[in-house]
């Protein structure tokens, strides 16, 4: 494996390019488990694939001179809406782990959702970070364990929860498997408890997924309880049907996130993309959605915004810039989606964050295919 | 050729694996004779290419800790609705041939539908199983040849018959054509006659296909009089247009199976899947309906009960199973696709077969094109 | 080059496996010259794709024991719909040029139309097949010169002319050219006068596409006046708008073909398939209309027919199997898909030509898109 | 590299051709920064792609013996509407840069829009060519300043301007910068003063983008007061959007070419091809419109024209004709193209460019998708 890398290469211009050199820098198995979608990755290639499906238009001779990517998500500025989705175990690419990233992210104006599965503690990851750093809250088996969780992250300083509704069972992609993937021991979630509860026995014919992991899974009043008791505005992640995100807002959350968990769960899901405009027009202007899953461009964002998000977050990309370079290489995949959004806002003839609505869209003529794509 | 498992490698973890694995375990042209299809295999593509089509949904934080995958079919109590298709000389592929295939899908809680071109009789093949097996049915030449053989399945304990009727003209796939495939002569049927009867002599300008394999076909008086007298109740299997299914309703059969005999006769048929909902449109939500071609995967199976059906069949993942690791393979076949199904329905928020309706089908909105592959 | 085959071997099953076996068969030039289609061959591909798009629909158990392929076209009984269509120059890839090609023909029950680029006269080929011919007619420079050429097809027994409107313009495929392809001097066109009519003279400036060729080329009262003449019906070949096919019905035509000249005129112009339904909605259910372009399977047949058709022209693969295997090779190739026609029409539950309508097309729901392949 | 041919060889059969024989005559980077669009270069590929999504329609025995390609554009008489479009620096690949086109120009009777960027003096290019030339503005800092350059233009004898609207900020192809493209000093544009206005320094956090590009960039208030005082006819260049063409012609400009910059500037913009028909309706008939982006054949100007342009210019196939042959193979690459649309308006039934409309467009029936390539 190579060393990472201190200075940025000239002929890294984009985030693909870190997915590229990331080859280089992860032993194959890991970069399986990070590449990899669940079964035939149909929906991971649908999450990048939806934004090829829409084009974007051309605004010409509007005067920009004032334009922005600054914006508020959740009652917090933001340099930009470019966020860093939560990821487990980031030490599987760097010594420092989310430190490193928290790091980068700082670096970059980017705010950071830490994901419960971190290879270091929240608190030091705070510590890292420059404070605008949401968690992640993966459900504790229980309501008690779950909220205690969430109170231990308001102290350390984090200023919102996402809570993952669409990842009840574990999955590990079918290529890291094939690929001999396995969390190394000493990985092992820094946040959670020295030793899990046991699992609860199963009847005989039982299974494993239903009275198993479903068993222990948590349902809408876990939720709406979570969100009356807690210290912070919650968002629900991973919905993408209407009728749910429009659940979570009834329950009291914040806002939802739309996402498919990046293609890793149940392969067959839509494009989150394609999910969007639905989930934006069922719960109103003013709920907090989020888009997650194939942002990959500046122009992503824009189309994503285009379609309804307030914000997106980017997954593997900070990963991959996080095995090149570390803080460096987080901090350049952002800045790097940030000056390419910036270029299509200006191209697009839009000065703010606000600006971007549905007209920066191309829209076919009736009966015609919107593609850029063959 | 590679002798078969006795146990499963750890990389085995989809039915893809065992098509894969297969090509170790039988000579070319066997396996081309069992991958193949009709014609340029368009519709062979299409039966699997139809279930990308369509993508699923997920739901959250449904209870789903009741969770099951067991149905009824034609009053049949069964674990899960993943049944074994009729597949013709499982000699080509195993010593036991039918015999393991039963004791696999026994093994695995798997309804089996025996052919009437097995290579054991249905005697030892019923006596290999479980009681959970239905016994396909080809036309005998006669009514009175047809229903000898009905009641010969009733008496060896088979619970349905399946009446095979889009096969009137035998079909051997180009490939296997051309790789030189011949049935080897051991492997002649078990279950019909030693002499079969002599073929009528064709006039000077008759057609081989009409005046010959037509004139010798069942026809629709004799399915229904065929159903009328059986023992057993009668499944039409090779149903696509509502119209036929209709008919066959109305001719007394217990249901049918939608089905374009995986891809082996008529190469220009639409995927099964494109002609199901159709089909439970047409006969109402009460007649059994199947549907049989392109199931690999658990999420194939809550698409296909989505848009009507009340269970599926696999077809050629079984004889994979069956190359690699005998009845082991098949069994382990089916659970890998059951659990899949299991996970499928967690991450749809479907708690039993019943929930799964169109509500678990993504609906894309107006003009756009559902897909999750390009 | 190989010599041609005198027996068929037993792998060639397909009218696709002359079009391989081809190769072996003409050297490169005049492969290229043959297969080729001009421009990017985009309606070359479109002409075979298009069959793909329009899946067929299976019907069971019906009595077909009485079906036959038999049909009448201009008032002449075939034993099949399926054709030869006119091309030039079968002496590129036959010493017997389309004398063999007549031979086949005739064995193989099929209805040749013969070019007036033919390398044989047309007294030659008429002579060496079974009186089941027609004559195609390309204009000759004046009226008085085409009417004579008519009336000596008529002499010499053929029963309906062919008049192509479509190629004004001579045309040779770009791979063609690129492969160096010439026609050799001694193939010169048996059937036209020995000196042709010197060109006239350019003005400068003057266009060779408009003041050269299309100068020279007929126009709808020259074609009215034609078949106000002709001792023959007389079809136009080359129509794919309505409007020309209704005003060549308006001008005394017997009736029209629909087709692209096989993808070698003006690439970008659809598939011949894709404009057959509505030339038959414009002309009514009376007027001939026959379709060429992209018929390579019997089930392309019963698409054809499906769509409006009264009977199809086959192209390249008559010169396919004519290379490979001389008469023989023509034979078979006609034999090919007509079994395969016979195959298709039972399994779509159609015992006669007239039974083949749009029923036999699968018709998807609304908002999904009819195809077999992605 | 190799050197300018001085003959054409026999295969050089269409534009597609000199963009295969440029790789031998231009260095790599170069040929990356010429044939590279922005981003993922889906805009790019989008351009030819759409016109494969748009058949043509053949139209048969109609009289166009008086058929040409003549037509006018702002009161310009041309033998053809294939102009060629403003490209930077044909320096390049030419040592005689745009006197080298200007003179293919001539000879092929082509319109010329020469580039702000060229490599020559404007001066020096009119003099190379015919006087049937255009000259490109990009804004100048300042109304004087790009005033002052209009004028110049139109002293030189220039007879239109082109204003570009689409390109604020300067981009170079990802593909060009990775092969390590950089402009060679001694081609820096040779029309623009020695030493550019230094850049306004940019306040701390300030965007380069927005505050400085876009800051510098013109607006529809100086556009519009260009249009006032210019001496020549104004054109916008890089309109999409039908609102901003119609913008345009309110602010008095003489007319708009839709054009997204080649695929060069924001990459996901829909093919211009595909806005085309939008722009016409919104700006009526008499407006000016012409397209780019895409042209390789003469059927594509068909396809353009039919969709509302009055003409069309070509970009890269130029510069490969440039690079190949010189002055030579400019003429070519246009007389191919012209050649083209002789055979495909003399196919299509058009004897006239204004006989060019909606109707040689095939219009598939309702429900189905109009295409020639899968």
């Amino acid at each position: 494996m190579k060393a990472k890398l201190e200075r940025i290469p000239p002929a890294v211009i984009t985030a693909a390019d870190y997915a590229r050199l990331a080859a280089e820098h992860i032993p194959e198995p890991i970069r399986a488990y990070i590449d990899g979608g669940s079964g035939d990755e149909r929906t991971l290639a649908a999450n990048t694939a939806a934004f090829a499906r829409r084009p974007l238009m051309n605004r010409v001779l509007r005067d920009l001179a004032a334009g922005s990517t600054a914006t508020r998500v959740l009652d917090t500025p933001l340099a930009h809406p470019i966020m860093l989705a939560p990821v487990a175990h980031h030490g599987l690419v760097h010594g420092d782990a989310e430190c490193a990233t928290a790091a980068g992210a700082a670096a970059a104006d980017a705010l950071m959702v830490v994901s419960t599965l971190a290879s270091r503690t929240l608190e030091e990851i705070a510590a890292a970070g420059d404070g605008t750093q949401w968690f992640q809250l993966y459900w504790q088996d229980s309501r008690a364990g779950t909220l205690a969780l969430a109170e231990r992250a308001a102290r350390a300083g984090y200023g919102a929860l996402v809570f993952t509704a669409d990842a009840p069972v574990a999955h590990v992609p079918e290529r890291a498997v094939r690929a001999g993937f396995a969390l190394p021991p000493e990985l092992s979630p820094a946040n959670l408890a020295s030793t899990p509860a046991p699992r609860r026995a199963l009847e005989p014919g039982a299974s494993v997924v239903f009275q198993g992991f479903m068993g222990d899974a948590p349902r809408w009043d876990d939720v709406a309880w979570l969100a009356a008791r807690s210290p912070l505005p919650v968002l629900l992640k991973g919905v993408l049907h209407a009728d749910d995100a429009v659940r979570a807002i009834d329950a009291g959350l914040a806002g939802v996130i739309v996402s498919n968990h990046g293609g890793r769960t149940l392969d067959g899901l839509p494009a989150s993309l394609d999910c969007l405009a639905a989930v934006r027009a069922a719960v109103g202007a003013t709920a907090t959605v989020l888009l997650d899953g194939g942002i990959r461009r500046g122009s992503d964002v824009v189309i994503a915004l285009a379609l309804g998000a307030d914000a997106v977050l980017v997954g593997r990309p900070q990963l991959h810039g996080l095995a090149v370079a570390g803080a460096l290489g987080v901090a350049h995949v952002v800045r790097l989606i940030r000056e390419e959004l910036e270029l299509a806002m200006a191209l697009a003839g839009c000065a703010t964050i606000a600006d971007i609505d549905a007209q920066a869209l191309f829209t076919p003529a009736p009966g015609e295919v919107p593609r850029t794509v063959c």
